[in-house]
This record gives C-alpha cells, structure tokens and sequence, in this order.
C-alpha cells in the first residue's frame, strides 16, 4: 500500500516535470522569428536568420539530454522527500530561463553584447547542470530514495561525471570573453558529449537482466 | 473495480492540474524580456531588467509550492466530486492568472502604477491561496473525499496553516499602498516559509510506516 | 491482456487531449495585456480593460466544462477506434481556437465589428459543443466503446442534453447581430448551465455501488 | 519487476512526446492574428486571414496524424533504447519546428517569397515524416523493441507506406518552385491520405481477439 502510494507520488512530480520540460523544449520554436514580408528575398532573410537556427539546436539538444537523464535517473527513484521537491523546483527554474537565454543569445550574435550575452547563455546553462547535479546527489546519498539495485561504483561513476557539466559550462562562460559563437559551439559540443551512451545515467532495467531474470531476484 | 475507476479519476485531474500548473510556471519565463540590440551596454540593461527577474522568481516559488501542496493533498484524495472539479477549476484559474500580474508588477516597478500593479499581484496570489483552501477543505470536510490515513489532528493542523495563506497576502495588499518594492519581498518571503516541511501537507505515504509496515494496517 | 493494451491506449489519448485543453486554457491568461506604463493611470487602464476580463472568464469556464465532460466520457471509455481518435481530434482543433476568438471578442467588444467578432466567438463554441457532440456519439453509438456499466436511459438522457449545446450557441450567434455583449454573457449562461451536476456526463463510478458493492457485481 | 521497468520507461517517453505534440499543436492557434481594430470591416479582414487558417488547418492535421501514428507505435514498444530516445528527440525537434514554418507560409502566402515560404514549409514535413520513419524503424529493427504480437508482414507493409511519406513531401517541395498554394493543398491531401486507417500503425489490439481471446495466448 505504502508503496503504491510512493509510485503514484514520483508518477506525479515525473508528469509535472515532463510538462516545464516539454513546453520550454517546444517554446523554443516561438524564438525562430518569420521575416517581415515586401523586404526583399525571403531566402536572403531566412539565411541571415542562422544564429536563431544554431541557438534553437543548441538549446533544444541541452534540454533534450537533460530530460533524458532526468527521465533515467527517476527509473531509479522510488521515494520523493521535501528536499527532492525543492532541488527539482529548482532544476525546473532553470530549464524555464532557456528559452530566455536562447532568444538573448540569438538576438546578438553579430551585434555589439554577443560576448555578455554568450555569458549569460552559458551561465545559465551551468545552472542547469549544477541543479541536475543537486538533484541527483540527492536523490542518491546514503542510497535514500533510490532503489537497491543501482550499483553503488555506478552511482560513484556519474557522480564523477556530473560534478564536471557544470565545470565545463563554466569553461564555456569564459570563452564567451573571448568570442560568442565559440562558446556556443562549445555548448553544443557538450550537449552531444552528454549524449553519448556512457555519459548518461544507466536506466533501471540497464543492470538486470532484460527479460526472462533468475527467480532469485525476482 | 471502483476503486480502479476512482483511481483513474483522480490520476486524470491530476494530469491536467499538472498541465495547467506546468504551463503557467513556463510560460512566466516568457516574462523575461530581451533588450533591443545596438541600444548601448547589454549589461547595463540587463541589470535594469531586475524587477522582472525578481518577478519571475517570485511568482515561480509560489507556483511551485502551490503545486507541491496540491500534489501532496491529492495523494489524499480517493474520490472526485463534482465539486471538487469546480473548485480545482477556480484554482487552475487563479494559477493561470499568475503570469499576467507578474507581467504587470514587472512592468510597473518603479513607474507610476506601481503600487497599484503589487496590488493586483498580491490579490492574485489572495485568489490563489484562497482558491488552495477552497479545494482543501471541500476535499477534507467530513473527510469524503480523502482516505482514512489521514489523521484528524493533521487536517486541522493544515486548516489552521491554510486559513492564513490569504490573510497573509491580504497583509502584503496593504503593504502595496505604501511601497509596490516591500509587498513583493513579502510574497517571496510568504512563499519561501510556506516551502518549509512542516507548513507542506503531509503526503500518503508519510503517516505510515515507509517499508515493510505492520501486518494488522495493511 | 489485451484489455490491458486497450486501458494504455486510451490512457494516452486522455494524456494528449488534458495537454490541449491544459495548454489552451492556459494561454487564455496571455490574452490579458499589460497596459504601457508612464500613459496615465493604471487603475483606470486595467477597469478598461474590462473586456479582456470577461472574455477570459468566459472562456475559462467554458474549456473548462468541456474538460470535464471529456474526463467524464473517458471513465466509460474502454476502446480507441481509429473514428474516434478523427473525432476527438477536431474536438481538440476546435478548443485549439477558443484562445485566439476570445482574443478577437476580448479587441473588438466597444469597437466597429464587435457584433462579427460575437458571431465568431459564438461559432467557436457551436463547433466545441458539435465536436463534442460527435466524439460522445460516436463512443456511446451501439455502445462499441464504453463500457456495459453505462445505463441506456443515462445514455439517451445526455445525447438530448447534448444535442441542445450547439443550438443555444447558434442561438447566441444569433443574438451577436443584435449584440456582443448580450451574446458573450449569453455564452457565460450557458457555460454555467453546463456546470450544473445534472448537465454533465456522469462519472463511470456514479451508477456502481461506490465502496465495498456487492461481490455479485465484481 | 524488469518489465514493470519498462512499461514505466515507455510511458514517460510518451508523456514527454505527448506534451511536445499538444503544446506544439496548440500553439498554432497562436498562429491565428486579430486584425487591429477600427480599420475597417472585421469581416473582410478575417476573410484575408485565410492563408493563416489555410495553414493552421493543414498543420494540425499533420501533427495529429504524427501523433496518432505514434501513439499506435508505442502501443507496440515494449523497451526504450538510448537510441529510441535520441530518434524520437530528432522527431519532436521536428514537430516543434511546424509553428514557425506555419507562421512562416501563412505570412507569405500571396506576397514574394511564397515559393521559398511553401519550400521551408514542404521541407519541415518532410524532416518530421524522415524522423517519424527513423523512429519507426529503429523501433522495429530486428524485432527489438516491440513486442512479440507484432506480425512481420504488419512491419514490411508500414516499413513501405512510411519510406513513402518524405518522398511525398518531397514532391510537394518540389511543386512549390511553381506554385506555393498548390504545395501546401498538396500537403494537406497527403496529411488526409495518412489518415486513412489502411495507411495507420495497426494499434496492438487490433491482431488479437478483442475481447475473451484463447486462454492458451494469456
């Protein structure tokens, strides 16, 4: 009964956390801006439109992995403690700025502030990571609110990798004073870097086996 | 059978709930605005852009407790009545008005209107508290609604905890004919003591015992 | 099994319609705008504003009883046919309206062309209340979707009361080419009027004993 | 207890997916423009909007015969792979890109750059139905992630009817270098087309009995 009720309760903040994920992921569409009309070739416009491409991408791959791990990491949740609710509020803040930055960043690529806007870009995309990182150590220390089958030296292992997002976020803050489009192509660099098999959390059924299992753990 | 209905019932309020909550607290990122280009220091303007920060974070922790309130109160409730759906109804409602008086008060922070806009927003955030307690007390009263963990000494604890919510923005409407800036830093303080555990609702699984349990209660 | 496969299905679709309704009420709240400021006084832009207010409202409460008669008609729901997925999906293109005819009754009340804009308002929810309509009809016909706990005569009951929705709001269209105002408040009255228990679809729990039930029926 | 892992997994992505498809739907009405007031007859003006309702009809019956395609494939999906996950992210990047190229045709409809506009337009559909193939195939492959119920011939006939899609969409692409209305008629004859249940993802209680079943397949 008791654990029925801890299903339903992560179910829960999963759904809400799906919908901020969901929404700022497909507001990014609203940054890409149609070209006014009878000003000349509507090809040469939508050319000159590649920064709000290249942000659009950028971001919505971020958020894309980001949802993925998020997504993995509560295959392994199987309670929601007060402090879980607060540190995902917090992450849930954070992915809400990104269309923010994303039109910042696509607004002055090309014009004077690309730097600071680079900055800020990237700073909120340090922000993102540093929350995911929270909610994760979290959610797994002293095992609290994970389940049992997740792999203490695999808990070690992604702790290892998601001290560092928020480090190499951090380098791209500060390659924004040097040159904006560097840094976010460092961003989306990352982004596919986190992308990768081995740097994503393993889901639950990753270290069972799939199908068929030995009676014993069952 | 109509256990699994009921069950069903609630899961689908909950998932619009969810939605509209999810929404809202999106869409206040939407408030943030980015400055016009080639107008001067970017920085400079963005540090001008503070009051609508200061608003976004302001309306995103009280939509964000709102909504750990409403999760935890719904892994109480069993049943949906008609009644309920319409106060559900007006609360999504008050929610939904959230990000038009951010918007405002953002605007309006040291313009004329000023303290009119903290008006509004602090009645806003009247209606939704007030709203809260409507749907919590119709959900509790003769607890018909909720299951029968729920201690009595907690729902009035909660009653009692509730009924403060609009008179406690009530206060900051007042507060807003004297300065907009002081009626919005009580909101976010209002907001910050309703994220600590003991003024929460206490969720399902929390006046059980969490694993295993007694025989005699299952 | 393949019950099991029938309860996943029409799971989603109750997922992807709560999202449209979710996101459509939600964006209503947009439709409210935020005065410029240094332009005189804020009070008395926001009383002029007045339009706006009650074209939310309206509309509000009008997806709103619409949600709840679909979440109504989805507990008796058992199987998705592919008909029924064409129908609910121009039930969902036409609640995906409701946002931007609000919008244009909200502009035009007190302006040339608010007795057009009122037609249009109206004809939105003819096609709502008709959409809706065709969805519950087509579940309900030779009971191939629902569920056999559905009473015949409950049945008959609401395709009357159902059948009458697109008339009193072809009726309001109507009264738009007398007047806007008159129109939209009828639109109010009649959203209301839906509100009203015994003018929703009951709940697949409400013809069932609602706890323990005799062991015959289950 | 693995495959209960699963079924959880599937249902998240699906959740996620559901959002983007709804949120991405229900912003087209967004796409919908009240003419400003008191220049002259409403009516005439919302009659020149027909490229804009032109547009929003013809994308919402694309996205929601994508959606409901997908909804049939995870009835199907029994496991989720990294690579299922990266697929269906490259499909709702497309999906949340239909706004914008539906902003974009209905604003230049009946101006210069309407072949371009029908081009990019064309071109998104067919970035989404080539994302929708990838995901199905990936989906199938070998058998992998479906299960067992799903018959080979079922597979080959969708594997033909889906490589189909971009090529149509293709063609439409191609006919908007002579004629930007004919491109997007096309569109919406092919989005009508999809809809035909003989050219839908079979859902996967449609190749067992529906309703007892054999007690040797249970």
């Amino acid at each position: 009964m008791s654990g029925h009720h801890a299903a339903t309760e992560t179910a829960r903040v999963e759904t809400f956390s799906d919908g901020v994920f969901a929404i700022a992921i497909t507001l990014l569409g609203l940054g890409l801006k149609v070209p006014a009309p009878d000003r000349g070739s509507l090809l040469v416009a939508l050319v000159h439109e590649w920064p709000r491409l290249l942000a659009f991408i950028t971001s919505f791959v971020t958020i894309g992995i980001v949802w993925i791990n998020h997504h993995r990491l509560f295959t392994h949740i199987r309670r929601v403690s007060h402090g879980l609710l607060l540190w995902n509020g917090l992450l849930l803040m954070a992915v809400s700025l990104i269309p923010f930055t994303t039109d910042l960043i696509a607004t002055y690529i090309g014009h004077d502030g690309a730097k600071v806007a680079a900055a800020v870009y990237a700073g909120s995309q340090v922000f993102v990571t540093l929350a995911f990182d929270l909610v994760w150590r979290h959610g797994t220390r002293r095992r609290r609110l994970v389940d049992h089958h997740l792999a203490r030296p695999t808990v070690r292992r992604i702790n290892l990798q998601y001290g560092f997002g928020p480090v190499l976020y951090m380098a791209s803050l500060f390659v924004a004073s040097a040159s904006a489009l560097a840094s976010v192509l460092l961003d989306i660099v990352f982004a596919v870097f986190y992308a990768l098999p081995a740097f994503t959390v393993p889901d639950a059924g990753a270290e069972l086996p799939q199908s068929g299992g030995d009676p014993a753990s069952g």
